[in-house]
C-alpha cells in the first residue's frame, strides 16, 4: 500500500455565502464537510485510481473524531491515525457566490506532546515496513519539531521506501536536507525556498539541497520536473478555468501512483498534470472529473529540457 | 427554578484574525469556543446571579456533544437538552484585531423532524410543571412550525407560569399574539413588528397586539418598559463601551431574575440595564463584569413615563 502522512489533519468546512462583507453578519446558505490535510486529499485520489492507501498523522478531540466519522464512509482509504489529546483543527473556506471569491480561515491546530511526538514515530515506521512508498504532507502543528519531515525521510529512506515531501518554509528546507525521493514544491514555496522567481535556476538549485527529483507546480503552466533520469516540462493541452484547491494534492497522487507502478518519468508527469486539470475543473472542490482525467491523460504535452548547466 | 428555552442553540466559535481580508487565506491567531444561543446566555446569566436554572432546546451531532460537553462545565446550569438527529449549529465570529471589527458566520441549524417537535412539547411541559418562569429565545431551526412560539407561549399560560419571549420576525408576530407575560424586542425587532420606528408608538403597538409587557431594548439608551403596572425608562448612568454581544440576553436575564424574585417593575429594568452595561464592559463576550454590576445597580436611572394615550 502506498502510506501518506498528514501531521496536521483539519475538518475543511465549506461555507456558501450571498456575499462577504466584513463586520457583517452572515447567514450560511449551504455547508459541506470533508476531511482535509493534504495528505487526506492525496489519499482520496489514489484511492480513486485503484490504490490501496493508509492515511496516518494526528487526529484528536471533537473535530477529530467528526473527520475520522467522515473518513470511515471512504472505507477503501485506511485510517491509521494516531490519538492526541489536542483537538483537529477546522479550516473554513468561506464562498461568497455573488463575487466567486473563496476566503480562507486556518485553524493553527493542536499542541502536540513531546510523547505524542514519540508515539507517532513508532506507529509510523511500523507501517512503512509495509508499504511501497509514502507522501510526507502540508504544515506542522504546533509542538512537533521543525526538522520533524527531515526525521521522516530519515526512517523511509533506511527502509527503503520511496518519499515524496510536499511543504513549505522551515519544515522544507530542512526536509530536503534529509534526501526524499521527489519534492514537490509550488512556484511560492520553490521561490522562498531557493531566494530565486525563476523556476529553471530554482528546481537546479533545490536539486542542489538535496531532493533526488524536483516537480515543481506552476499552476495553470504545469509542472517542471528536474530528475536523475532527466529534466520535463508537462503542460495540459489548454489552460482550464475552474476551483484549483486540491490541484497540487492530486498532482502528488499522480506522481506517487506512477512512482510505485514504476512508470517512466514522462507518464508520470503526464498523469500528474492530467489529475491536476481534472481536479481545478470538477465542481466539488478537491475532487476530480474522471471524464476530464481520462481525456486529458493523453493529450499533455511532456517536453524534455535542454539542461543549460 | 426557572427554564430558558433555545430551539436553535449554538456551538459560538470566535477566531482572532490579524485583519479579514475578502478573498484572503488567514491564520487565526487564538480561538475559543463556548455553548450558544440566546437562551443559554441568559441561563449562565441567571446562574451567576445565584438562580437554579435549566435549559432546553434541540441539540444533535458532533457539534452537540461539544456543546454538552462544554455546558457540563457550568455544573450550575442544568442541562435538559432534547437530542435530534440533526447537527447543532456553529456560528463564527471573526474578530479583527487589527479593526476591532467583527464579522458574523451562522449556520442555519439542524432540520427537525416532526416527532423530534412533538417530543419536545411533551418534554417541555413536563419541566414546566417545576418552574417558576420560563424564557422562549432566539431564532427557530429549520422544520419548526413558525407558530411554535404561540404554542409554546399558550402551554405555559395554561400552567400558570410566567413567560418571556425574546425572538423577531414572524416568530415573534405569532407568539405575541398568543399573550406572553414580557417580550423583549430590540429597536429593529420591534421597528419590524409593528412598522414604527417610534419606540414610544411601537411599544404601545406591541401591547396592544397581545403581550401583557413590552421591554424593548435601545442599546445605549437602556430600556423602555410599557407594563400592566406603568411605563418606565431605564438608562445607564453613563455611556459605556465595549462589546455589545449578549448585553440583550442579560437584559432577559435582569427581567426575568426580577419577575421570580418578585422585584417591582422599576428594580427589575434597573436590574437589567446594569447587567446589560456590565456585559458591555466584560472581556469576553457574553460574560458581565460583577463589579461593574454591582457599581452600577443602584446608579441606573428609572424615570416614569407619562401615557400619552
Amino acid at each position: 500500500m502506498i502510506l501518506t502522512v498528514t501531521l496536521n489533519t483539519a475538518l475543511d468546512i465549506t461555507y456558501r455565502v450571498r456575499e462577504l462583507r466584513p463586520h457583517a453578519s452572515h447567514r450560511v446558505d449551504e455547508m459541506t464537510e470533508r476531511p482535509g490535510g493534504k495528505g487526506l486529499n492525496v489519499a482520496r485520489v489514489l484511492a480513486a485510481l485503484g490504490h490501496e492507501v493508509t492515511v496516518t498523522g494526528f487526529v484528536g478531540g471533537v473535530t477529530g473524531r467528526a473527520l475520522r466519522d467522515r473518513l470511515a464512509r471512504t472505507p477503501e482509504v485506511v485510517d491509521a491515525l494516531v490519538p492526541v489529546s489536542g483537538s483537529t483543527r477546522r479550516t473554513i473556506a468561506v464562498a461568497d457566490t455573488t463575487t466567486g471569491d473563496t476566503t480562507q480561515l486556518n485553524e493553527p491546530g493542536p499542541e502536540i506532546t513531546p510523547a505524542e511526538w514519540a508515539d507517532f514515530q513508532e506507529a509510523y515506521e511500523v507501517l512503512l515496513r509495509s508499504c511501497s512508498a509514502v507522501a510526507l504532507c502540508g504544515s506542522l502543528p504546533p509542538g512537533v519539531p521543525v526538522g520533524a519531515y527531515a526525521q521522516l525521510v530519515r526512517t523511509a529512506r533506511a527502509l527503503a521506501v520511496p518519499v515524496l515531501l510536499d511543504t513549505s518554509g522551515e519544515p522544507l528546507r530542512r526536509g530536503i536536507a534529509a534526501r526524499p525521493d521527489v519534492v514537490k514544491p509550488n512556484a511560492d514555496e520553490l521561490a522562498e525556498l531557493t531566494g530565486s522567481h525563476d523556476p529553471s535556476q530554482a528546481t537546479r538549485d533545490a536539486r542542489r539541497r538535496g531532493a533526488h527529483a524536483v516537480v515543481a507546480s506552476l499552476g495553470a503552466d504545469g509542472l517542471l520536473a528536474r530528475t536523475p533520469e532527466g529534466d520535463w516540462r508537462a503542460a495540459p493541452p489548454r489552460p482550464v478555468r475552474g476551483n484549483p484547491t486540491g490541484a497540487g494534492d492530486s498532482a502528488v497522487a499522480g506522481l506517487l501512483s506512477g512512482l510505485v507502478e514504476k512508470l517512466p518519468w514522462p507518464d508520470r508527469l503526464a498523469r500528474a498534470v492530467a489529475l491536476s486539470a481534472a481536479t481545478v475543473l470538477a465542481p466539488v472542490a478537491g475532487e476530480f472529473d474522471r471524464p476530464a482525467y481520462e481525456e486529458l491523460l493523453s493529450r499533455v504535452s511532456v517536453t524534455s529540457q535542454t539542461t543549460a548547466a
